[in-house]
C-alpha cells in the first residue's frame, strides 16, 4: 500500500494540492486496503486518514494499517472542515467524477461559513495510478481471467438446445461461485438468437435454438480483481450470416491484439479493430468501444473508444471485444482481457474463438 | 408507468420546473420500466424522453413505451443543450445527490457557451414517489421478502458448526438464485463469533462454531425489487451474554413494530428501538439507525434514524433492525421488512425470531 500512498503524493505536489479527498469506492480500497463499503480518505504530504462510521471502524482498522482510522457520523460537511483544519490544509482535491453536486455544495457553504481552505477538482488521480497494475494485481487479474476461461469451459460442456438463457447464465455464475470466485463483478450475459443484438441484455428465459448466435459475457473476482470474457457461439449448424459475421469480428480483434502498443491512445487501438468493420460494411453496427481497462472495477482506466486520449504503457490490462450487431438477427462479440508486457500483448483469457461446425 | 409521470408532473409545477432531468439509476428504471444500466430521463409537462447509448436503444424502445427514446454518444454535455433547447425549456431541475460534479460543471460550461436556459438542483424528488409503494411493488415487496424467509428457513436446516461463514453465504445464495431470485442486490452477510461485531462484515473463510452468535442478512429481488431480512442465531449454548443482548435487542426491535405509527419522522421512529437499548446500558453498541426504504433499491427513502425528518406513510415498505455489537465478543441485529397499511405496521418477512436452546 505505501508504494501507492508514495507515488499519489508525488502527484500532488505535481498539482500543488496538499491533500486529496478520496470518495470513489475503488480508490479507497486500492489505497488504503479497507473493502467497506463507505468511508473517504485524507491523504496529504505527512498523513493518511480513513474517515468511516461505526459500521466499518473495526473492519477499517483491519483492514488499513496504514491509515488512521477515524469515526465520524453524517455527511462530509459535518466533519471534512474540522479534519482539514486540524491537519493545517489549504487545497485539498476532490475527485469531480465522483463526488456528487450535492456533497459539493453542501460543503462549499460549510467552508463559505469558516475555514481558510479550498476544495479544488481533480480527474482521475488515483484512476490514473490503478491503471498501471502491479505484480501482485496481475497475479490476482490472472487468476480471475483463468476462472472466466474455465466456466466459459463448463458451460460448452453443459449448453444443450432448449436450455434458457437465464439457466444458462446461473450454470456459469454457480461454477464459478463453487470454483472460488467472489461476489461475481456483473450479471452475467447470455444472449441468443435476436436478444444478442442487444450488447447489454439481460439473461431471459427465452430458449436458446440451434443454429443462433449466443453471446455469453463472463466475469470473475479474485482478491476483489474482476476478469471479462466474451465468446459467440453457435449450438448446431451456423447460418451464413454468423459465419461471415463472426469473421468479421474475429479478424479485427485479432488484428486489434496483434498490432496494438504501447504508446497507442485508446483511440489509436480502438482504430485498429474498427477500421476491418467497416471496411468490411458493418461500421453501423460496432457502436461501443473497443474495450476498458479491468481491476477493482470491471470498467476502468483505460479506455479503447473514438475520442480516448488515454495512452497505452505497459502493465495495462484491458480487454479487446469488438462486437457486430445486427437488429433482428442477433450479434457477435469477442472479448479478451489482455495485458501490455514489455511492449507485446499478452492475452490473459484463453478460451476457444474457433466456432465448431 | 404513466402514473408516475402524472405525480411527477404535479411535483415539477409545484417547484416551478419546466422538467427534471434524471440521471439516477434507480429513478429511471421506476419511472420509464427500462432496466438498462445507462441512460437518461428528461421529462417536462408534455414530453418523456429517454436518451441512452447504443448498446440499449433497442432495449429501451422495448422496455419503455411510454418514453421517447433518442440514441445518444458521449456525456451529457454533448446533447443536453439540444435536446433542452428542442423542447423550449427553460428551468431544467437536476438530481444533487446523484449528479456528479465533473457532469454538473461540464453541463454548465456548455450552457455558458449558449443556450438560455438553467440547471436547477432538486433534491430526491422521485426518490419521494418511489418510497409510497403501489399494489403491484408490494406484491413484488412480497415475494421478494418471502424468498428471504424461505431462504433462512433452509440455511436452518443446513448450517453446522465448522462451516466455513463463505460455504453458508453460499448456500443460502445459491437457494435463492435457485429458488427464483435475481440477482441478489446485496452480497450476503455470515458473520460469527467477533465478526458478528462488525455490522457489515464479509464472510470469510471462518468455520463457525457452537456457543457464538451468528448473524445472517438475506436480500432476495424479484421483479426488480428487493428484499432485507437479518437473524442471529447460535448453533449450540448460548452464553449469558448472547441471551441478554438478545431479548434486549429483539425487546427494541417489537417495540418499534409495535408501536410506529405513521406521522412518525424517521428520527421518532428510531427512537423508539433506541430508548430500549439506551436503556438497558447498550446505547454505545447500537451504532447504525433503526433502518430504511426498500424497493427498487434495498436502501432507499425513507431513512430511520436519527436526524431523519422523512415522515412515515401509509404504503412505504422499510426494515426495522436494531443492533448491538460487542467488539470483541461480536452482536446481535434483528431485522423484518414492514408495511404500513392503514395505519398498522405489517411485518412482509416472518422468520422465527425466538432462539432454540
Amino acid at each position: 500500500m505505501n508504494a501507492r500512498l508514495q507515488r499519489l503524493r508525488a502527484l500532488l505536489q505535481e498539482k500543488e494540492l496538499d491533500a486529496l479527498f478520496v470518495s470513489q469506492a475503488e480508490n479507497r480500497r486500492y489505497l488504503s486496503g479497507f473493502v467497506g463499503t463507505a468511508g473517504f480518505l485524507i491523504v496529504s504530504s505527512s498523513k493518511a486518514i480513513l474517515a468511516t462510521d461505526f459500521r466499518y471502524t473495526e473492519q477499517a482498522r483491519m483492514q488499513a494499517p496504514d491509515f488512521e482510522v477515524i469515526q465520524v457520523r453524517g455527511e462530509p460537511a459535518e466533519w471534512l472542515l474540522q479534519t482539514a483544519g486540524d491537519l493545517g490544509l489549504k487545497r485539498v482535491g476532490f475527485e469531480s467524477p465522483d463526488l456528487t453536486f450535492y456533497t459539493y455544495h453542501r460543503l462549499t457553504e460549510a467552508i463559505g461559513r469558516g475555514a481558510n481552505w479550498q476544495l479544488v477538482p481533480t480527474e482521475k488521480l488515483v484512476e490514473r495510478l490503478r491503471s498501471v497494475k502491479d505484480p501482485q494485481e496481475l497475479a490476482a487479474l490472472t487468476s480471475a481471467a483463468h476462472l472466466a476461461d474455465r466456466a466459459f469451459e463448463h458451460l460448452q460442456k453443459t449448453v444443450r438446445p432448449g436450455m434458457q438463457e437465464r439457466e444458462a447464465a446461473w450454470e456459469v455464475e454457480r461454477f464459478l461461485r463453487e470454483s472460488g470466485s467472489e461476489f461475481i463483478p456483473f450479471e452475467l450475459i447470455v444472449a441468443s438468437g435476436p436478444n444478442a443484438a442487444l450488447p447489454h441484455a439481460h439473461p431471459s428465459e427465452r430458449r436458446i435454438a440451434g443454429g443462433e448466435p449466443v453471446i455469453m459475457d463472463i466475469g470473475a473476482r479474485v482478491d476483489g480483481y474482476c476478469s471479462d470474457l466474451s465468446r459467440t457461439f453457435c449450438l448446431g449448424k451456423q447460418d451464413e450470416t454468423f459465419r461471415r459475421v463472426y469473421d468479421i469480428v474475429l479478424g479485427a480483434q485479432l488484428t486489434a491484439l496483434a498490432t496494438l502498443k504501447p504508446g497507442m491512445t485508446g483511440e489509436e487501438a480502438d482504430n485498429l479493430a474498427r477500421t476491418v468493420i467497416v471496411q468490411a460494411g458493418y461500421g453501423d453496427n460496432f457502436g461501443h468501444g473497443l474495450g476498458h481497462g479491468v481491476g477493482l472495477a470491471v470498467h476502468e482506466e483505460p479506455r479503447l473508444g473514438m475520442n480516448s486520449k488515454d495512452v497505452l504503457s505497459d502493465n495495462m490490462v484491458f480487454t479487446v471485444e469488438p462486437g457486430v450487431y445486427l437488429p433482428g438477427w442477433g450479434g457477435v462479440r469477442i472479448e479478451d482481457m489482455a495485458v501490455i508486457e514489455q511492449g507485446k500483448v499478452r492475452p490473459l483469457t484463453g478460451s476457444q474463438k474457433i466456432y465448431l461446425d
